[in-house]
């Protein structure tokens, strides 16, 4: 940083002799010193929580690695080519839409209540409280509603639509709701600017997105799926569901363990700063630092505890032990906290985990029920969960808490349940409501023009030979060799062009192949 | 942070005529002034180092997304599941009970040496020293401890004895050592508090812990391996190994290098803190930043040594160059420099890890030679080369970094090797049987007990079968379609499904091929 | 950080009375203080720096693991341990030789333009400006150039060779790049001591190597590739290409994902501090923070430029969406932007993209028609996009930025399209000769001398049996049981080996299975 330099001399000859003009002099120098060193300060605080902000988008941006495995996994090896290029392409269509207009759209400011029209292409970026790394850090999150809804419709969905709706979401409706929720202009955020009223007093405490980003893309997901209707064989004759298995666990859960560590950059990186104190200066555990790490602990326990909740549920439910579901429970803990994450205590995150599990198995009841087909959960976890997560944040959020996250307005209101009345869960119901019925009122219509279009679902054929072939160009594993006759003895790879070719017909019953 | 202000007409007024009076007004004002100033500092140092603890604590985390992708590839695809369900539940039951018990019996403060009582379920957290970010960091440590063990077991183990020793060992058994030698409070920690003696003037100095995480992680396992007997087929009928390949050593290069990865917030972040100087003020290669880079570089060279160690070692003893025992190595490397990586030069980590390399090849012999089976090399690795780092730090640790990195004690003792004397040696023994005793007195019996209540091993049929089918409802990779006939012959994915169809069709429908 | 104290009675003493004496006391007093202050922030300075340099490390580390996993996926199955073990071992045995040599080689200083010859095992480290973070982060820029190298020549070379090459590359011929182009004393470097004068007056501006690695590994393996020639099958009688298909898309998604993940450490990490203000003091948007999240930005914006362009012009050219190529575009895009990240606006990044997916596709055009063969496209991807890369920073670098980077040289030379002159793009077109040229002049003859010496290529027999088997101990892979014949009924994983054994064996030699 700057140097600072404070002159003896000069500061001696000012206060060797009395009178007001020496000692205005006097003074003049020694504030002028202190202001330098608070300007220093000042700089180096920024930079601490740009390198704060900077790390945690690299987390949050790491979980689009999670949501490609988690999906590849979910699905049959035949579809894995298609659904990961939807991955690829969230992040990468995703970061041309979000620079041209999305970014303008969610903070472009000042606005008015509904979206925001500055900062265009990043025009006039930086400015006060607009960095780059702020950019970058609501770009991860936008992609992130996105891959959401690509899973509902994985493994049946023409490759042009995901182009479009993908386009529309990330551009459009999901920065419109981000402006109205965490935009200071925003007409129910929660840290409106001073001046402005908040709804119902309280504004919206969606803190870091379960209802912005995850009820979002889920919904979104809904309309879709229902729109498209079922994958072939996913419910018998009789209407009962045939479990369509992912092909790779393994991918599943490494799937999983890279959104739980982007998680820590989501849930925690949300407070956007770290370096700010709460109380009187020098107190080291009264700061945002502090309320960070119970973030990452609240995350963590949420997480966790649904997981746990989970594994012994289900395996009541259905006599094993299950990997996935257990990993569909951790996710569905995750995406409960993220309104509240900030504003409660640990051990109500234990309570949120533990509920956020039923309300995955209930809804998935609800779908099979209902027939409704979403290769990922998407819509029962992001927006089941999701919308859970929205009422416990109205329930739970503490007192002092709330205050820290949301300065300035001493003796707003706070959790229902922890005695700070009905009116932060009023506006949370508002913002469930009014979520769903924006992004119904969007993306449904638009999935259903693609519908009739014939431009949403695939033919049965391609869906029976799977999309990598059809649309992609070929299968995503290639364990034998197209090339090579001789290696085959040796033993390398899978072998199977061998075995097509080379099944003796005489061979008889009983030496059947086993797989 | 907060503003700081300086009034200069005020100054100004108070400067302009002499008297004690006016004297000691500029004099308060001015000093109040500086101070508000260093406060400021203080707060922004408290967040510089809750970034550094925060950010290290998510790379601890991703190590066990680097366990469960190495226990996965180095077990038969058909235990996949079974492996990686325990490694999800070593993060989540262990935050639970890391949260309810484990970090206030590690960490409750004040205690007395041998066990903690304060801080459960966070109870009075945070306090000065025991923010969250702490408490997240210990509860990644303490997980790693309880997925060493699940690897020296696995491919035989029922699930339920799996929930019950992993509780146990997370919430206690690893809590009461990380007490013992991490702790202020702990009998043998080479950082008690200032008015404790010291064990042989020393006390112990595992940094990152060799033997309070290794040892204790691969102890645990030994004994649980021993008790349980090899795999069938691990050893044919005269004895002699057999070896049981791991499924894909993708994933285990994939968890190695994720490991890795991780290592740097586990060795590196066990400071703790970054923004500490260890001279006069304003020596910018003088602070624990210079320290913990110092620390990843050991922790770099000492893995990397011992994994071109095992390279040259292994392709003189077995012919080939293997890629597997190269990772191996390089783990062997790491745990053996965790405890000394803080307080040694570089050119002593090559040493570690030259060592590491021939005490995990030496290690293994011997148990193939007692006939002991553990798929992971678990015990081997993390309890052998854990054991050497123990010894490696009583020899190399050098006076000017035990004094930074332990400071308060100046003369304290250090490595024998750098004249140090043997007391620290001598602590560090002392050290490896405790641990050795205690977790040997507690998992030992635990296991037994499992043992013989039949609760330990799976049957023979489910071990055969595989536990993926048995216990957690299926196998994990599905690499055929279940639903579609169409889709084989187009190529999705391996065409298993293809094989049916081109099977003699005068097989019967009932002799078809079994997946 | 040290503690700071203001005496109240003892400058009030100092102040009460007027006159020379007293009077200098008061001022030494409270400059001391002031000066204090300065110091513990310049400290905390240091700490700020070394947290956002060393996390960057991690990432760019991280790299290697998305080379690795990248790499495997890319190649076919019976040739992925060898790839991935030379994965391992450049960041194993390229962490000995830069500790030994590199660094040394690279920023020893002070030195001579061509040659840096201090520093070697890390002796007089740290020192002021060399403290280990830098080492560690340039390690890891460092074997990242001999990752690159491997993929051109995967498939088809012996692991001595492979040994031999990427010691010298590592130790040698990518540290003496590194010092001309990026060394205070480098003949070349835009950042030269302040009394040297610059290469026409500019020097070069490749801030994080589009040339200094991606050219360097690029060229490296293209005078390797075209050596060995082709794998055998990759071009048929007629010399029309034939695709060898890498055996797991998935693999090479999530190395792709890595490798983006961890771009955000190599460029915007090339900064190496972040804590320094670019104006007067305490203007927020006006300093390094601000430039690394432009960095960032940039980064971002280029690669999905190119991946998206890619998109689109490979379904025009092949007819299909290839999520592959879409992953090889991207990278492209990145390799290309790391030379120009720190001095162009965003929207000149998206034209960075948009042109290096075009020199992509049109370098592999070439390549086909010259019957080159590059498994991994790394020369075309690193060296031809690095190239493009290169001149892009000579034609897009901006005045402002140009001079808050490389900071001390007003009035410097900067993009040629956006008024600077052409002076800097000859600066970087000397850079791209050189480069080329140095490589070719040690690398070449390398190789050459190895293929001599019958050390480069395997025997065609292994090429078709594939290096696993052949040099590594055997497949990757293995799906089945060897010990278990019970199993295969059950169903866990493949079982490959089970249909072995049930070959009719009368099938004749010739007709033996294919792999």
């Amino acid at each position: 940083m700057a140097d600072q330099t404070c002159s003896i001399s000069g500061l001696s000859a000012l206060l060797s002799t009395t009178g007001p003009a020496n000692a205005t002099g006097a003074a003049q120098y020694i504030c002028s010193q202190l202001k330098t060193a608070a300007l220093i300060t000042a700089d180096l605080t920024t930079a601490v929580d740009a390198t704060f902000l900077l790390f945690s988008t690299y987390l949050v941006f790491a979980m689009q690695l999670g949501f490609a495995m988690l999906c590849a996994g979910s699905v049959r090896a035949k579809n894995t080519l298609n659904i990961m290029l939807t991955n690829v392409l969230d992040a990468a269509a995703g970061a041309l839409f979000y620079y041209l207009f999305g970014f303008a759209f969610a903070f472009g400011s000042p606005s008015n209540g509904f979206i925001g029209h500055h900062f265009f292409a990043l025009k006039s970026v930086p400015s006060p409280g607009f960095d780059y790394p702020y950019f970058l850090f609501q770009w991860a999150f936008a992609i992130a509603a996105a891959g959401i809804t690509s899973g509902s419709i994985a493994e049946r969905t023409q490759f042009v639509s995901y182009l479009i709706y993908s386009s529309f979401l990330t551009g459009f409706v999901y920065p419109i709701v981000s402006h109205w929720f965490w935009s200071a202009d925003g007409w129910a955020a929660a840290n409106r600017n001073p001046n402005d009223s908040l709804l119902f007093g309280s504004g919206v405490i969606d803190f870091a997105g379960s209802g912005v980003v995850h009820m979002v893309g889920g919904i979104s997901g809904l309309w879709a799926a229902l729109i498209e209707g079922p994958r072939i064989g996913r419910f018998d004759h009789n209407g009962r569901p045939v479990a369509l298995r992912g092909h790779s666990a393994t991918l599943v859960v490494l799937g999983s363990f890279m959104l739980w560590f982007g998680w820590y950059g989501f849930n925690p990186g949300s407070f956007v700063t770290i370096a700010k104190s709460y109380g009187p200066v020098g107190s080291p555990i009264n700061g945002q630092w502090s309320a960070i790490g119970r973030t990452a602990v609240t995350t963590t326990l949420a997480g966790c505890t649904s997981a746990l909740t989970t594994l012994f549920g289900k395996r009541l439910l259905t006599g094993h032990w299950n990997v996935i579901d257990v990993c569909n429970g951790l996710l569905g803990g995750f995406a409960a906290i993220t309104a509240g994450c900030a504003v409660v205590e640990p051990w109500a995150a234990v309570i949120c985990g533990f509920v956020a599990a039923w309300v995955l198995i209930g809804f998935n009841r609800l779908a099979e029920r209902f027939q409704y087909d979403d290769p990922l959960e998407a819509a029962q976890l992001h927006g089941g969960c999701g919308s859970w997560g929205v009422l416990f944040a109205g329930l739970f959020a503490k007192k002092e808490f709330v205050e820290e996250a949301y300065p300035g307005r001493p003796g707003r209101p706070y959790g229902l349940f922890m005695g700070g009345g009905g009116r932060l869960l009023a506006a949370n119901v508002v913002q469930m409501l009014v979520i769903a019925g924006w992004v119904s009122a969007t993306m449904g219509p638009l999935f259903f023009f693609l519908h009739k279009m014939g431009l949403l679902r695939i033919s049965a054929e391609d869906e029976l030979a799977g999309l990598d072939v059809t649309n992609h160009g070929g299968a995503a594993y290639v364990y034998y060799d197209e090339d090579s006759s001789g290696g085959g003895s040796h033993g390398g790879g899978f072998m199977m062009k061998a075995i097509n070719s080379r099944v003796d017909p005489r061979l008889t019953p009983t030496s059947s192949i086993e797989v």
